[in-house]
């Protein structure tokens, strides 16, 4: 790709969403108004090549729709209504035009179904592995923002939907050939891992509470975003092993094991895990609003998380975790 | 680096400076409240190792502190005042811990002196290059945003100061060993190249104004820049070569010729490029409030630059140009 001028003009959006947004791209910055009573919200989050994913799990469009999707659901997280999006790119010459175009493609499908507007960006070289760093910038109502801290003893622990199918759907691709005839399940799984869909409406539906609710999104395995939860509350969380069925994977020729393992230390799933009061949790159930899966409890101690399983109580995670990846 | 965890922390400031950030680093994303009658402005830049600086001529500390820069300076050109950033580093394992954190520190030096606080971040893994892309958020006076489509035939250009300073800077590196002796105006070169100094104080007091005022950056060379205005105003824009004097590179050994080539196709000056009315420009020449120098003039034409010398006018940009970098 040698023009970047007309690659820009061909993947900037020709509609807008925002009518705030006052400059979008083709000034040096982008110029929006904000709302009375909002705040904004801005996050940053980054695919490389060979890191976060490969050429022949991905497509191009799966590429960039799940460049977004990452950054999509870390605003689910806060609560925040999704409202525009800035793109880097360091690419080098082994993508095509097309390719590119198709990494766009997948962004602009999702934040078509969002109402983002790109506002902005940069594109340049690399000479090896592609890099995305996508920034987002959404909006919330003014204290209303559902922060990771928020969790107390005697709450429940819940998540949004099933945990682990990203990871059940990256075994899949990485056995067996793409072409390959596979369950519906399966298929399932794939699409989880390939075309993750972020939980906006359970994350602004829940913010819309004014309730106190903790909340953090699954893009690495249960265990680590619950210990985020248990480090930011200063609380110890309880992962109850026999209320987890209804979330792992459906896959009927693996052991139970493997999917546990997948559901704690897989990633990618852009569910929502959060802590709140028993009698906000039941209200939430009772509403009927959004379907929220019970799986354990809070309670006062060291920050850390637990698995209890019948009366057994195994330690999953406690301080420092790392992925630098 | 093995340890994501405490490099965040390492790097993650103490201090606060915008009292309207609700949440900072540490959640899904940050948090902020804005004001009544702004608006915001966001823009998004990256630099990759190789590409657009080499190690041998930017430390780390100056690389991080010039990624900053970049987007400090792409405010500037909207007349904004510098409020957040946040900061996507690719990087392999060539780079230590120690040279890291000097690149933040670089980010850090600016941060300061524009109370910019940091906001967001993601670390990930590259096998070669390092990529360092920033976003910088700032804000503006509702409608006080100064564009680059607003140039008209009469206007005078101007520029902020010298443009050539950062090209001839690297030359000079590039020629002569690093501890080689410099005189105090190759040092001043080097030091337009290493560690440029963005005009936010001339871009937010021309915004004040309230006035019909474009504005860019001089990112690339003067010629460039000079034809984003002309083709975001559709204008004729008429640079004259014997008011260029003031701002070429004063070294004293190099030709003429090779000072005007450095101030067309360089890059990387982060002085601003803008043109008023004669009547608004004679006010800000009187004010003293900011140096301005006048280096041409805007005439009705198709979108072009023209460089005027006597009686002779050579068109130095039309349409299209192309940067891939």
């Amino acid at each position: 790709m040698r023009d970047e001028f007309s690659f820009i003009k061909s993947i900037t959006p020709t509609n807008r969403f925002q009518q705030q947004l006052t400059i979008g791209i083709g000034d040096d910055a982008a110029v929006y108004k904000t709302s009375a009573a909002t705040e904004q919200v801005v996050c940053v989050d980054a695919m490389v090549e060979g890191i976060h994913f490969r050429r022949d799990t991905l497509s191009p469009f799966q590429i960039g729709r799940k460049a977004l999707a990452i950054n999509i659901s870390d605003l689910a997280a806060m609560g925040a209504n999704p409202m525009y999006y800035l793109v880097t790119i360091a690419v080098s010459e082994s993508w095509s035009e097309h390719e590119l175009q198709d990494i766009y493609a997948g962004m602009n499908e999702l934040a078509e179904l969002y109402k983002m507007d790109l506002i902005g960006g940069d594109t340049v070289s690399s000479k090896d592995q592609l890099v995305l760093s996508v920034t987002a910038i959404g909006n919330v109502r003014e204290g209303h923002a559902l922060k990771r801290s928020s969790a107390k003893p005697g709450d429940v622990l819940f998540v949004t939907g099933p945990i682990g199918k990203s990871a059940a759907g990256l075994e899949l691709l990485q056995q067996k050939e793409k072409d390959n005839s596979f369950t519906d399940v399966e298929r399932s799984c794939i699409r989880a891992h390939q075309e993750p869909e972020p939980q906006i409406s359970s994350g602004t539906y829940l913010a819309s509470l004014g309730k106190r609710i903790a909340l953090n999104d699954v893009s690495d395995g249960l265990s680590s975003e619950a210990m985020e939860l248990a480090e930011a509350s200063n609380v110890q969380i309880v992962v109850d092993q026999e209320k987890l069925h209804p979330i792992l994977p459906d896959l009927q020729d693996v052991d139970h094991s493997q999917k546990l393992h997948w559901l704690l230390n897989g990633g990618e799933d852009f569910q929502l895990i959060g802590t709140t009061s028993e009698e906000t949790f039941a209200q939430l159930q009772k509403s009927g609003s959004i379907t929220l899966f019970d799986i354990g409890f809070v309670r006062a101690g060291n920050a850390s998380v637990i698995m209890k399983s019948a009366n057994v109580e195994t330690l999953l995670a406690k301080g420092g975790y790392n992925h630098f990846s």
